[in-house]
């Protein structure tokens, strides 16, 4: 099987993330910060470290302010609405996953006002269009890093830049990039910063993060045991407690840390090296496939490892059906959560066929690929 | 290491469970519901056969209405606050966790007022009481199954029918029950249950289910992808999409399945049974070493595998520190995340050290941890 669906979650993980797990859940499988026994204390400095090399990753020296959450989904939620209320305003782009639309139109019954700003047909987006949105009542922009659909990589400093010029919150979703591009919160002035654990920082499914500033205290989202202040019916008001109830997916959090390890030691460089090589072979051969419709802006310093296309007018889940069938090949058809994106360039009929790829990901699979899409190109 | 802090998570899973995960992340680690290609629709079956397997265990037919969460505090919160709103009055017990005291206290000040029914000296709840509390704008009524201090088990099905009978949505926090005992949503009544998946299911941290009555649709409490009616900025209203955005712990849902099918393979009742009996030993023979005082109903039939107990006036903390350090015991001590269970006993200030058994201890750990607390108490 030729897996090129990595940006819906990354396949495989590296070996280590793994044997990781097995030895979390086998041999300190204790529930970490709930008691004080030797099992119990591991598991919660195996936490731990996930918060410091993510804080690494990041520039982020603040561990306690990196909440650990199940998905990106989550750190969105809080993100989103724990900072805004009644009377604010946000900044959001067309190139979204309905993980950041959802949660914004959800809170337009609460008499939070938005603008959504439209991308170019590449799914560019303008960080001068983001200025322009900006309103006496703007609380809070927030964009993707790098769009799920077309990979189009957004200018998040810029946008940060005018955030801080205006003091405006900057939230940045960056599922599609943490673990494979540099972000630097601080010198990219972002306030709060959302994603999942699963994708390009190869830890395993039901973790991710949310990064919080400094100072800043979104209300939490749910209420529940933090095993600290317990006597008190009040959810505690310390980070990272106040969004961390109940508890943790510990061997999980703690993979995701040997998944971070591995990249620091391989070199986030030479990660998203590969992954633009790959890009750019698969992007100037199927340049060449007649009927074949690329999306984004096919170039590889503005596009990450994703790249949407049709072929002629055929549905994208009949093109990946035989993707899968024929060649067993994993792509993923459809709207990707992103209607807006899909919009944008004009596919919210036709949807679109993601091919996205990954560390392990080989020339030879791409040649194999191309070889498939020649060939259903042919024929339908 | 003898490990009594299976109230916390249990420890260790059944292999099955191990190896479950393992292949799920190996072989088909791709993102369930999310694409159609081969490896994505295994892991949807995986956890939809997940969903089956908790219907089997609670004798509930509607897989739909299963919805699978990260851990129980997500399920009590959306089914807490997806209920409730201004104006409506819910009934709770001071045996409760800060799972649901929490989010009960966080809704005050949106107009939701509460009763808080307290249990007597062992931590039992009477039903009549809870009916007695039952005011013209109750809503709903949330207990624990089974106190996670105490080990007290409270008489839902009884509360069940006072609920039913007043038309008053009845919720059951499962967390300390789920896996060791029978309970059936329809034969007792209860509307909405909530409950992890690493407890008495046997299976990983960082799963959970809620299940929800046919017809009953609380709020949700995120919105994000659903993978599920894409095209839309609103949250899908068809369940289980509704409550579950994001990407899910799919290896740990399968796992948890693995778990179930361990449970039912073996027998519920043989694993009670088992829990019984070590709890049963430990509490006749721990009420004989002088300077020690148990709490809770000290009977099998009316405490579930949970013994809190203090040594003297020795803080909990202290006594747990000697079992880890000096026997590798691995208890908890503290407030267990439940202060008004503590207020209901009497230790509040003291805390207490809670021993929890789960299905793979034995006669000779017990034995050894009563040599320990003979020595302990004889010291202190």
């Amino acid at each position: 099987m030729v897996y090129f669906d990595n940006a819906a979650t990354t396949f495989p993980k590296p070996e280590i993330v793994y044997e990781t797990i097995m030895t979390a859940m086998k041999e300190y499988g204790a529930n970490p910060g709930r008691s004080g026994h030797k099992m119990a204390l591991k598991a919660s400095r195996g936490i731990y470290e996930t918060r410091e090399l993510l804080g690494k990753l990041f520039n982020f020296n603040h561990p306690m302010n990196t909440i650990l959450t199940f998905n990106a989904t989550e750190g969105l939620n809080i993100g989103i609405k724990g900072t805004l209320k009644a009377g604010d305003h946000v900044i959001t782009t067309s190139m979204e996953h309905n993980s950041v639309l959802r949660p914004i139109t959800y809170l337009e019954k609460f008499g939070v006002e938005n603008t959504i700003v439209y991308g170019d047909e590449k799914g560019r987006i303008k960080a001068r269009d983001i200025e322009k949105a900006i309103k006496k009542n703007t609380k809070l922009i927030v964009t993707t890093h790098v769009s799920n659909l077309t990979g189009t990589i957004m200018p998040i400093e810029e946008i940060g830049k005018i955030a801080h010029a205006n003091n405006i919150l900057y939230m940045v979703d960056a599922s599609q990039s943490a673990g494979v591009y540099n972000i630097d919160m601080d010198k990219m002035n972002i306030d709060l910063m959302a994603f999942p654990g699963h994708k390009g920082l190869l830890g395993p499914q039901g973790t991710g993060a949310l990064i919080i500033r400094e100072g800043l205290s979104p209300c939490e989202i749910f209420q529940g045991g933090t095993g600290s202040d317990s006597q008190s019916l009040i959810q505690p008001d310390i980070l990272p407690d106040k969004y961390e109830s109940g508890t943790e997916n510990a061997p999980g959090l703690i993979g995701l840390g040997a998944g971070i390890k591995y990249i620091l030691q391989r070199g986030m460089d030479n990660i998203r090296g590969h992954e633009e090589d790959l890009t750019k072979h698969f992007i100037e051969e199927a340049l060449k496939i007649e009927g074949i419709k690329l999306y984004g802006p096919l170039n590889p310093k503005d596009q990450a490892a994703v790249v949407a296309l049709n072929i002629k007018d055929a549905d994208s889940s009949e093109v990946s059906y035989i993707l899968d069938q024929e060649y067993d090949i994993a792509v993923r058809p459809g709207l990707h959560c992103a209607p807006l994106a899909h919009k944008t360039i004009g596919t919210l009929e036709q949807g679109a066929v993601r091919f996205s790829f990954g560390l392990f990901n080989t020339h030879e699979e791409i040649e194999f690929a191309l070889k498939a899409l020649r060939e259903i190109a042919k024929e339908l």
